[in-house]
């Protein structure tokens, strides 16, 4: 394994160590600097000619800091002739740009799967695109890893009964998540349901399925930005009659506020992974981070080693029949 | 308009025809033949340098035949200098495949998109993607039109009294589909819930949402290949006491036992547009089908004349919050 | 040799599996299904990271369906990682249309070479192709097999005595494999002229060159199709004399009324190879196939392990001089 | 002029807003957002379809979200079907990260040339580049303007007796800029050395040329960015006897201590372009910009109607002999 | 027509003011000089922003020179922001490199239409191709131009009694052009058979076809090289009782010992057109060149305004059954 | 070491085979010619598939059949499946062709690297760039190795007293240069100024800097063409009262009188690499080759054996500050 490096760009290092950690690794040497005037200047600091390297870049915020940085990277991996550069992209931003539902407005996922392709990576390591499609708009390969497992893993060595849990999606394009949570944890599901009624075009939300009095409800997302739409799911989950309420999601991008909404909700706690740094002042008894930094090690040495890493993909429960 | 020429391959060359009586021209001449050994051969038999040139083929069934044909035919007008060629493919095969769902499968939804831009399209009009990041797919520009509101008016001449109906999701993947329906038809809505019950683990579909008692039911998809599970969902909410059934779709596949089955389900009609042909001996009284011609028509009238085609979008009611 | 995998697609398994006899391997675990809308799917049934990947698919009839699922098992072995994927391509569909040789046609040869680069392919052995211009149409590298050894040798075995052997080309297109196939055979050759008389414009061959009479005639072609063209070739130079006429072609395309033509010709035996598969039902007594299977094998091997194939190669007897 | 519009992102609509000042039309209407979470998005706010697109956006601080912002606004009009789109970078950030000086650093001047064309701009106008080299970092064609010519008329209406000037070049890389300013303004030159002197190795400047004494001098660069090598060289300048310094450069960084260093050097005056915004806090009396929105306005209006452009661009006084 | 421009490269200006006659346009405004140490310099001296630019370059000898002139004067059009580049190239070198015959050699007519493209060449016109193929290895529109026409007028107006011609094939590689020709004259041919004869390996041609015996035999290429080839075969065909010899080609290389070869031969004429420049040094009496410039004056006219080309093209009076 | 292969086209065969000797390895088997017609035709003699291929190749004088040679070597080489190719240029000609510093002309060094680029080339090793921009002109790695260091060391050996010792600039575009050297041979620094005086237009050249007088006066530059500059500048360093005058240049292109004009200059000796061949007719005594076979070599080395080659690379001195 020594010709192989992983390196890290400055939006998670500690991610990155602990990938590290896990493959008894120590983290490629590299200076990144900001110069006074914003730009972004970079030196590997060792030989990487013929290595496979491995560079942990979440682009989470701040985005655009974080892709030019990781593109800026990917340029320099390539000019000092690294043999292959697989970028591992824990979080990938602007994947809910990935349609053009209205328009005259960019398909910014695309742009970004562009972008980094053009600067010159071989291959990208993922978790938990907003959308499965989103691997399609890169033509080199895409490992696309799930986290669900790792949340799933908590839930269950919480020992609830199983009779009393209840998934829950906070809205309707979440379902598909959703249903295969209900799948692993064996419960049942209820949907927020958030339209205008179409009556009286009061905007009131309604529980679709059920029912959730007295239960255990967990509400799984992706992610969870500005926290409105998952904390009002709660609080309506809770009026329906839950006892205990659990949010649950992959990448906590927390902004706006996330952290007061939270902080506020009528929840047990919030599960979510390390994909993207939590800054001190986010942390809340409440937040619970698990770590995917296993599961990317894994899915890293499988890589470098030729072997299968779908056993770490996600397998949808639920594919289409035709 | 005289330096615009539409010409249609072999897959549909009704519609195009539909879509030529819009706009008042008349079908570019194009010879298509296929050679013994299967090749197929095609020579434009009119000029068509610096023409700005549209391409009308769905690629339905046969799905291969009819992608390389319009292939071909790109290659040609290409070749023989079209100033702009765009594909207008109003169904788009292999749509479903868009997505690595496990591991070592193609993204062949992907790779189409690639053949396509590689051969030569400068644009697409496309119109009810099965998904909408596949416009993502295209560096090219996409026109992506909806055949919803085709739909809807017709539902709406009906006249049913609006208390009576209620929208129902065949799945949970065609549930954003649902809701914009409802929203448009300002009706509560139902999902049909396919999964396996976790307890005893036979297969049960259950209904979220409802009450479809007594109740006009009208089921949308955006495209009925088997209809084996639109019919189960037919049957279904039949079941649970709608009083009349209507399942509805823009893109009518219609393949294996769909014509059995949709003659057998418990339903008053099914309705579809002409983005695929309907053969003769696939014609069924309870089958209405709706042309989308003035709409592609319009379309390309506008794409040719530089107006603005967002009107003709699909603009989801929805959107995503943050 | 244990990270080289040979794998089929459904046009010609017969033909890989004896590809794999002569290298001594299992052929590799494919999975590979056709929907009832008529779409393509396909799963690689074992791991292919890193491996060096074989994909042997002639694009015979029915082209379309074999070409496209060229296409997308090209674009799964991709996305699964596989180091290398050579497409062996023994029959390389559309070879014909090379040229513009009119205004306003295609250059399918060229699309086609163009799709499979742009599917991913990294390399393509060929054999006999219509027109060594083809190998041009890549900008990956080819390896250009050709045929005529194993036909040769098959007549050499007959034991037919030199003096009484005269090479004939049934156009003017094949002269140069016909001027090959004689310096092989040490014989001289006559050549079919299918031209109008100038002067009353029925249509009339003539053989230039010869003379026939009392010979045995093996008339040589890349490619026999519908075999109008070869068969009236034979029943001429029969009619000229020639006591005994064989047919022989790497290519047995063999469609539309090609089995009646050649059951009905007044030939000894027509020779071909297995380049494309020969169903049951057209199976004559008169028909012999050889097998390419050890030279595909040992090109196979040969650019696995990175040895010359050029020896296998079509090596032209006649350069051009400048 | 109704088929070309002038859209601005949000690094400097001023400068926009003159240029469509110069040229009689109104801005471009688009919408630029920043989500909570550091996403850009943007919507175009009128067709533009067909339409002649130029986006004025200097990759000036903060350069990563300009930058990626620009990306974006280009992906937006390339999906819109803009006619042609012209990327207006009146400062291109990076540009000093032109080439790799050492190993294993990136040439972030070019990746960013490289995300420019991907994006899909047809056209770029800049104005003095770094290096004039970046212009061959594109393959789409490049306008490169050139502001001396205004900065050269802003001192010649100071009416300084001609013999009292001496031009000033502030190191050893601006010689060519000094050289060009020098021929512009009749005037001789004079070069500060900033190398350690070989003898004692203390860091020491001196004057090549001159002499300074009793002159004014105008010390000319093409950017200033902490102002610490323009400064010491004004104070170094004044030290040898120049009774007057200016500083001049077309693009005002100014960033880190620079406004605090231009304060307090020994100088009259530093003439800017306004290529980069001067925020509020930055304005000083001593700090005089010139807007180069003619040059631009007059620079898009010829580009639009395709005439010469050449007149606008730099015209080095001293081209290489051979 | 006055966006419109033709530009000549220092190959053929004769033949580029040729063209220009034709079209009544005065040629484009272009200095190109060679430095003394052999590299090429060019600045196109008249605006041709948004101009229908043609280049008139053939890459006839010197061959590299001709060919990276023509490079290079592409890269300055495209820079210059010209409309669309045309590269009309009479005689287009390196032809008969187009396909690897053996192993490890170059394909140097794909490499150069490689080159071409990626200079920005939009557009390509070339007049009788070594091998029609060669238009596939564009991706760009070709207009394959054919001189046959005009070769066949000159002889028609000759008045020969059309049952004294024969047309012959100097070798086995030119049937096809013999056959074309001999189509349009409406007279027999004959094949000029260069084996060496198997039995006794002694290199003797051999006449197929014919007889030639008091005819006026019309010897027919599409290049003349070194002319040994087919002054060997005027020999023959002379030897063979042929009472007058006439040489025809497209394109006159004539180098190495052709013009002795020429003047020797047993030839009533030698037909060539100018595509390439025939030095004063090179002409003979019996050298008669036909002009090809309203052939390439008409081409560019009617690419210039979007009219059919294909009636300029070849036209194979033969094309292949199936 | 014996899957690497050192190639040489026919520019400096005698460098190429310095480098193998270097390495201890034969020079690979090649056969090169041109035809009488001026096309360059090779064949690789021995196998390479899967090596690392090294080309050397200088694209000096001819350049342009120099430069045509390495393209068409480098599609010989990726179409018989090498490995790896590296373009070795230690001349890269065009490369003063850089940028357009004036309307309408081409950028032919960006044009090159293009075309080597789109040959196959997979990395380039350049020496001593006319502008280190240049290595952004390459997607590709480029290995850029200085040849000062070389020089320098033999001018060290001279052992001249260091207080005697001035470098000089021949001319502002090489103070950068001039700089470096100074700084490597801790010795002060002059310029020539060729600019004509503002007040009478008559061209007459000023030494910025010095003393000179009684000095050792070393003058560097990284070519010299037609030495009309240099010699000059010899020259009036002289008249300057320098007692002694050496020249040094990387690069030998020693083109137009350049040989009559070292030969009468006031100097001591011309000190050049072999980077360029000195072809007999052009050795002086006072002319001086050194080899930078064994850097190339090392470089060579350093590259198959994934070693940094950086040490290796040019390190400017003085870098620019912010």
């Amino acid at each position: 394994m020594n010709d192989m490096k992983v390196f890290s760009g400055r939006a998670h290092p500690e991610l990155a160590q602990r990938v590290c950690d896990y493959l008894g690794l120590s983290l490629g040497k590299l200076r990144i600097d900001t110069f006074p005037d914003g730009e972004i200047w970079c030196r590997i600091e060792q030989d990487v000619r013929g290595r496979d390297v491995f560079l942990v870049q979440p682009t989470c915020h701040p985005v655009n800091e974080n892709l030019m940085e990781l593109l800026i990277l990917i340029d320099s991996f390539k000019r000092a002739s690294a043999e292959r550069i697989t970028a591992v992209i824990p979080y990938f931003g602007y994947a809910r740009q990935d349609r053009k539902d209205e328009g005259r407005v960019p398909i910014t996922a695309k742009l970004a799967a562009n972008l980094i392709t053009r600067a010159g990576a071989d291959r990208v390591v993922a978790m938990d695109l907003h959308a499965a499609q989103i691997q399609g708009f890169f033509d080199i390969p895409v490992d696309h890893l799930v986290g669900a497992p790792v949340i799933d893993a908590y839930f269950r060595e919480m020992d609830f009964p199983r009779e009393d849990i209840i998934v829950v999606s906070p809205d309707e394009g979440s379902i598909k998540r959703a249903l295969s949570h209900a799948a692993g944890l064996a419960a049942p599901v209820a949907i927020v349901d958030k339209r205008r009624s179409g009556a009286d075009s009061t905007k009131q939300a309604n529980l679709i399925g059920g029912p959730v009095d007295g239960k255990i409800a967990l509400i799984f997302d992706d992610m969870i930005s500005t926290a409105g739409s998952i904390c009002g799911a709660a609080r309506m989950v809770r009026e329906a009659g839950a006892k205990i309420v659990y949010l649950a999601a992959t990448h906590g991008v927390l902004c706006g506020d996330a952290v007061r909404r939270i902080s506020e909700a009528p929840i047990e706690g919030l599960v979510i992974t390390d994909t993207i740094p939590l800054p001190a002042e986010k942390h809340l008894d409440r937040i619970k981070v698990l770590t995917v930094a296993p599961l990317l090690g894994e899915a890293v040495k499988r890589i470098h080693r030729n072997e299968s890493v779908s056993g770490l993909f996600r397998r949808d429960a639920r594919k289409e029949s035709r």
